[in-house]
C-alpha cells in the first residue's frame, strides 16, 4: 500500500486525463464511452480500482453509479458529495465529465494526504449516466440519487441497436432484478466542476465560471406547410413557398433573440425541406427551434413574442408548432457561489459569474440539496468533439479550487 | 386502307391521350417513358404504325426522332415541322410532350382528309427526347435536328444504373456506328403546342396561351459556411450561423424578385444543412437558387443586386457561388404569333400573350427557323405529376388551332 500511495502521488490532472481516456478511445482521438457499454464498465472498474488504491471506500449504486467515499469523524454527519458523470457522447472529448470526476478524485486524495480523515464524509461520485446518447434519456445517473427515475423509466427504452436498456444493463452487471432505489437523502451538498463547452471564459480571459443558474431549455419542432410547384412556371405571387416564409421565420427569431436579452439563444439547427428538388417550390419545411434562458419569465416572453409574430409571417401558409422539450431554469446556490468567489479571489484566481447555456448533473441535485456548478476555460468553446481541449494550467486551477472549496465544506 | 382510314376517323384528342399513356403507365396513374427504354421504344414504335395508317411516310433519324411526312405539292419547299417529345419524367403526366405530338398529328391528318395534300411538307415529329430524366443532358432530340449535340455530347453518359448512352442507344435500335448527323436546314417553320404547366391561363380564364418568349434560366448553388458551435453554451453574438445567415440571404432574394419585375421568379427548392443537428449551431449550408426571366438585361441586373446583397447580409461567413447552369432567354416568332392570335380572335378562342417559365424543344427550333409556342391550361397548375390534367375541351381548342395554324402555313 505505501508503494502504491508513492506511485499515486505522481499523478497529475493530465495524466490522469489520458489515463481514464484510453477508456473508449476512438480512431481520431475522441472518446466514446455509452451507458452499459464495455468501454464504460471498464472505465469505472479501473476508476474503482484507482479509488481504493487512494485509500476512499468503493461502491456502486443500482443505477451504475460508482462511489468513493472518505468517512467523516462526525457520528451521522451528511455527505459532502463532488463528481461528474462518466459517460460521453458519440466521439466525444477527454474532459466533458471525466475532468470532474478526476478534480474530484484528485482534490478528496490531496484533503486526505494533507489533513486526514474529515469531519464530514467526502464522496466522489462518477455518475453513469448524463448525455443521453445511447438510450433516449438523460440523467439517468444524477436521476436516479435524486429519485425522479427509477427501473420503470426505463422499461421500454432501446438503444439504436434495439437494445432494450435492461438488458443492457444486465449485462453490465447491472441485474434489474436486484434493482435497488439509489435515493440519497443524505447528501448536504453538491460540487460539480465541468468544462465550459463554451467561449465566454475564453473571450474574458478569465479561468474559472461561476454559475449561477443553469438554464432551462425549450425545445419544437415545427412544420410550415405550403404547396409544391414548378419553380419555373409559378410567379411569385401565386406561391406558397414553404422555404422562403420559413427564412422569414427564422430571420425574425434570430434577429429577435439577438435584440431581447443578451443571455437569450434560440437556434435552428435541424431543417430538411420537402421534396428538396431544385426547380421545384417547396411544398413543406420541417425544423428544430432551441430557445435556452436561465429565466423562466424571458422564455414565456419570447415565446409569446415570436409565435405571434410567426402567424402574421406565415399568411395563406400553415405554422404548426410541436414543443417536446420544457426544462425549467434552475438557480445554484448562491452561499456556495459566494465561498468560490471568496476562494477564487484569495488565490488570485480570474473568475466570473456566468450562466451555464448546457445541461449539468447539478441540475438535479439543486432540486434536492445545495448544488455549485465551477467552470473551467474550454479552447474556443469546443466538446463534444475530439478536439475538446482545455489547457493544463486551467485544469489544475480548477482542482486547486475545488480542493479549497471540499476543505472548507468538509474539514 | 379505307377501312382503317374509318376507324382513324373516330379517333378524338382524349382516346389518343389514353392510348399513348399505356406505354409506360405506372402503378398510380402516371406515365414514365425514358429515353431509349423499352416503353419509350414501344411508344415510338406505336406512333410510327399510327402515323402510317393515317398515310403518313415515316421514318426515324439517328438520334431517335420519329417523322411523319405528308408531301407537299410545291416542288423544292421546305417543311412546316409541328410536334413536341415523347419522352417523361420519371412518374410523369401524361399530357406534357405526348399531347403537342397527338395534336400536330390529327391536325394533320383533319388537314389531308378535309383538303388532301398541302403545298408545303409538313412534318409531325415525335422528338425523342427533352427532360433530361434518363441521362443527364436536355434536348437531345431537338438539338441533334439543329446540330448542336451529335455523338461527341454524350460519349461519356451515363444513366443512374450506370449504363452508358451510347449502349442504351444502340440497345433500343440506333446503332451509334451508323449515326449520322440529323442536322435539318429545309425546315421553314416550328410550331408545338404544348401544355402550360403552370396555373395562369386558368387563373385568368384563357384557354390559350401565345408564347412571346421562353426564359432564359441561371442556377447556382450557394454555400454558407460559417462555424458549428454548441447551442447552449454559444451567446448569439458570438456566432456564425449558417442557418440564420442563410435564412437572410433567402427572405432577401425572394422579397427583391417579387418587386423587381413580376415576371422574374427566383427558387430556393433545395437546402442542406450541416450537421443538421437540432442543438448545434450549423456550421454550413449548401442551396440552390434558380433564377428566370425572359429579358437577359433583368437577369443581369438582379443577380448583381442579390449578390452585392449577398456579401453585405453574410458579415463574418463565407458565401461560395457557383453558377451551373445558364440558358438565354429566347423570343417565338412575333410574325407567328400574330398568326396564331388572329386565329383565335377569329374562332372566339379566349388568349394571352404569355412568357414560358419551363423549358421547351420550341426554344432550340427557334435558333434556326421562326417558331411559335401555344399553350393550354393545366387544371391547378400541375405538371410533372400524375395528376397532371388539362380538360377534353381545352385539348380539342388546341388542335383546331393548330389545324388552322398550319392550314395557313402550308395550304
Amino acid at each position: 500500500m505505501a508503494i502504491q500511495m508513492r506511485e499515486h502521488k505522481k499523478d497529475s490532472v493530465s495524466e490522469m486525463i489520458e489515463w481514464l481516456a484510453r477508456f473508449g478511445r476512438t480512431a481520431n482521438g475522441g472518446v466514446t464511452r455509452l451507458l452499459f457499454s464495455k468501454e464504460w464498465r471498464e472505465a469505472q472498474d479501473a476508476l474503482k480500482d484507482k479509488m481504493e488504491s487512494l485509500q476512499l471506500q468503493t461502491y456502486f449504486d443500482s443505477a451504475g453509479n460508482l462511489f468513493g467515499k472518505l468517512l467523516g469523524t462526525e457520528p451521522g454527519g451528511k455527505t459532502i458529495l463532488t463528481g461528474s458523470h462518466i459517460d460521453t457522447v458519440l466521439d466525444g472529448g477527454k474532459y466533458d465529465g471525466a475532468y470532474g470526476i478526476i478534480a474530484s478524485l484528485l482534490a478528496t486524495t490531496r484533503l486526505f494526504q494533507k489533513y486526514g480523515f474529515p469531519k464530514k464524509t467526502i464522496e466522489v461520485i462518477s455518475l453513469s449516466e448524463e448525455e443521453g446518447s445511447r438510450f433516449p434519456l438523460t440523467f439517468w445517473g444524477s436521476r436516479n440519487i435524486s429519485g425522479a427515475y427509477n427501473l420503470e423509466n426505463v422499461k421500454d427504452l432501446e438503444d439504436d441497436d434495439g437494445i432494450p436498456f435492461l438488458e443492457a444493463m444486465k449485462e453490465s452487471g447491472f441485474e434489474p432484478k436486484e434493482y435497488q432505489p439509489s435515493i440519497r437523502t443524505d447528501i448536504e451538498r453538491f460540487v460539480e466542476i465541468h468544462i465550459e463547452q463554451g467561449m465566454i471564459l475564453e473571450k474574458n480571459q478569465n479561468t474559472i465560471g461561476v454559475v449561477s443558474h443553469i438554464v432551462g431549455q425549450r425545445r419544437y419542432t415545427i412544420n410550415v406547410v405550403g404547396e409544391s410547384n414548378h419553380a419555373g412556371t409559378t410567379p411569385m405571387l401565386y406561391r406558397k413557398d414553404a422555404v422562403s416564409t420559413t427564412s422569414k421565420l427564422i430571420t425574425y427569431l434570430t434577429e429577435k433573440a439577438k435584440e431581447f436579452d443578451p443571455q437569450l439563444v434560440a437556434t435552428v439547427g435541424k431543417l430538411n425541406v420537402m421534396p428538396n428538388v431544385s426547380n421545384v417550390v417547396a411544398g413543406e419545411v420541417e425544423f428544430s427551434l432551441d430557445i435556452r434562458h436561465h429565466q423562466e419569465d424571458v422564455l414565456n416572453r419570447y415565446c409569446e413574442d415570436i409565435f405571434t409574430e410567426f402567424e402574421r409571417l406565415s399568411t395563406d401558409l400553415e405554422v404548426r408548432i410541436s414543443q417536446w422539450m420544457d426544462v425549467k431554469p434552475i438557480a445554484m446556490d448562491e452561499e456556495m457561489n459566494q465561498m468560490i468567489r471568496q476562494i477564487a479571489t484569495e488565490k488570485d484566481i480570474s473568475y466570473q459569474d456566468m450562466v451555464s447555456g448546457a445541461g449539468h448533473d447539478a441540475q438535479v441535485f439543486a432540486s434536492i440539496c445545495p448544488t455549485t456548478l465551477i467552470f473551467v476555460p474550454s479552447q474556443n468553446g469546443i466538446s463534444h468533439s475530439p478536439k475538446e481541449f482545455t489547457r493544463i494550467e486551467d485544469l489544475e486551477t480548477g482542482v486547486k479550487l475545488l480542493t479549497e472549496a471540499l476543505y472548507k465544506l468538509a474539514y
